[in-house]
């Protein structure tokens, strides 16, 4: 029998009305032939009701927004977690008041283990002892997303969001063919529908490429999720969880690379305006310099993403450009100028109304040009650019944040994606 | 070291402000040189939220308001038990912030295992294996009351006030020496002073006086609580939350009998609104006719209290009066209209609208005198007792709802209970 797992997040389980209705989209699935597995989120609004609890008792955060006593993320994990349990609970009872049997699993039942870091734990094993049986009995199992426990037998959580990644570490354990994640939007689209209108939902999109469209700034799927579902080439389909039984919901299918997919050389448009670009002025030529900037950035837990080195035309200096999340800006700026004789520079300067813009298609491999037509393309609107990454399947520009949307309009056309 | 356990009610964590006192006074307790586990309900309101969620998607209730569905009955404790949770976290933060060690406890972390009987499950088992070396090593347990977990490994609870029993079942397996009861009062009165405006607070009162006067009315202890109290010798203290650090809250002790208290013959008068008297008139003379009305009674889950039997001296017939809840009395009737024949009796008088008016002492095992001093109390104002019934070290009295606090004030006064 065909076993799926669906995954329903916070707005999809909104009140009692859309809990109701999440039962009907798991009883279609059932009565289809599946053995289901639901993994849900809290009620939404409720996981900010309890983060507020405990930030009016315990503010007291580090620069990197952990709080600084791990007792207290501890119990920070045991308040938040709570709201997955009582979500989980009310969806069983909604699908046995349809008649069907089902159960709760939270992740200390399961149990989902994770190691210790809190918070944003990660998943180190998941039993699949109790709850595999209990889908071959003809339950539909209700998992708690978001949680798991420890070593130490304390709940963890798996960072905002983590509810993604539980469901398909729990479809990977389950050896499920395929997991459903139920979102507010109705698929994977060329680009960002608010921006472009030609936009087009993908029926198929390649986990490589959904993985570098989940890291350049579409924030449909979580990157560990469609990473933990690439190294186990798991399926995963986005879908929209606002239609009815019955209704046309194709939704996009994440998979495996397949001959489709090569006809296309670029399958989407991804934009991010979290970043922020440093400049390092007349860099003194010392040997390993790149290599000191990267490491005071890490000692400082700062992520160092787009770099390039260049040569000032004017005064013939070296100097260094890279870029580093918007909100870590500031925790940069400082470590930088802390080393400043250790790195030697004169100079800095930076900028956080700038855009990274990318591309991105599996085809790419086999195609030439793609950088040409990216170039072109913005060199007609007279968009300057400031520093180029490239991948084997993707090439991100930084511009002005002013361009964003005529970029990504143009970059939609001059790859014809509006009726790819 | 000494070892207590000290319980805080709904009210007592209602809001954080409250959460930030209790864990004030649990700091106290800790600098005094105490071992300290605290066990805590869900904020008030918490808990009739979560049941609201749960009526609203099922509210199919048999008639002794229990779930029919054993499998939802078990989501039902999962969700509700999110309370404690929440509770526990957030007093383990404010613990913390205090600059105390502190941590929470769940029910299947302890683990506090139960039997199956679903949201009123008894205590089958606590291992204190692991909690009782973190108390030894200086760490505050917070305990989250009112729930444990199964022998399915499912959360199971113990039932709406529960959080008494476990406070008292986790202080006997740590072997404490004393368990804290905070409540919104501040200890055990003579009466309820909302009645006698000189009812007294105790400073002492015997476990078989406690026990009568819970199951007699007084609504600060749960009788399951005080039975398994004094089946381990643990004392109970009954005090208040209200008061600050520092301010004078001796509450009222519950503990094994001791000479002060021999010299008391009653220590306090309750009532309960809660009983329906029944009549059946004119029962044929017919051996085991009692045990047939009890076994009718026993079969529709209704609890038969005081019991009478009687010559009618007008017909010179058998009567046989008895007291059932308020709340089963329409049940109780129907079962005795289904058994008329078998039982054999003309007719059915009800009255809900009576009380029983208990006074309790252990000295009225060597004092003799205490029913006629009650009788004649209650006679000089002219009461009518329609049932009596008694025990060892109470007598409880049926009377006519309306005379209540008249009959509460005569019984107090009657026995000296303004001055003991």
């Amino acid at each position: 029998m065909p076993r799926i797992v669906m995954k329903f997040g916070g707005t999809s389980v909104a009140d009692l009305e859309r809990i109701r209705h999440v039962a009907s989209l798991v009883e279609a699935e059932a009565k289809a032939g599946n053995e289901v597995a639901v993994v849900v989120s809290a009620m939404s609004g409720e996981t900010n009701r309890l983060v507020g609890l405990v930030d009016a008792l315990d503010a007291d955060l580090a620069p990197d927004g952990k709080r600084r006593d791990s007792a207290i993320e501890d119990e920070y994990d045991s308040i938040v977690a709570s709201g997955e349990q009582v979500t989980s609970g009310l969806l069983a009872i909604a699908l046995r008041r349809r008649g069907l049997r089902a159960r709760s699993w939270l992740g200390w039942q399961i149990p989902l283990r994770t190691d210790m870091a809190h918070s944003k734990a990660r998943i180190a094993e998941i039993e699949s002892s109790a709850i595999g049986p209990s889908l071959k009995e003809g339950n539909v199992a209700v998992v708690a997303g978001f949680q798991g426990v420890n070593e130490r037998g304390r709940i963890s959580t798996l960072g905002r969001g983590g509810s993604d990644t539980s469901a398909v570490a729990i479809a990977v354990a389950l050896k499920a063919d395929r997991c459903d994640i139920y979102t507010d939007v109705d698929g994977i689209y060329t680009t960002d529908p608010r921006i472009e209108e030609d936009a087009r939902r993908l029926n198929r999109i390649a986990f490589e490429e959904m993985l570098e469209l989940a890291s350049l700034g579409a924030k449909v799927l979580q990157t560990r999720s469609v990473e933990l579902a690439m190294n186990n080439n798991l399926p995963i389909r986005v879908l929209t969880s606002m239609r009815e039984v019955g209704e046309d919901n194709p939704g996009t299918l994440v998979c495996h690379e397949d001959e489709t997919m090569e006809e296309r050389v670029v399958s989407g448009v991804a934009y991010s305006r979290d970043e922020a670009q440093i400049t390092l002025l007349r860099l003194a030529d010392r040997p390993g310099m790149v290599a000191k900037v990267c490491k005071a950035m890490s000692d400082a837990n700062v992520i160092v993403d787009m770099i390039v080195q260049g040569i000032s035309r004017s005064d013939n200096a070296a100097n260094l450009t890279f870029t580093v999340g918007k909100r870590d800006l500031d925790k940069a700026l400082a470590a930088l100028n802390a080393s400043k004789e250790t790195i030697g520079f004169e100079k800095i300067k930076s900028d956080s109304d700038v855009t990274k813009v990318s591309v991105v298609g599996i085809g790419m491999r086999s195609h030439t040009g793609v950088a040409q037509t990216m170039f072109e393309a913005l060199a007609e609107r007279n968009i300057n650019v400031e520093v180029i990454a490239t991948s084997e399947i993707k090439i991100s520009v930084l511009i002005d944040a002013e361009y964003t949307e005529l970029a990504v309009r143009a970059l939609h056309s001059a790859f014809g994606l509006e009726n790819a």
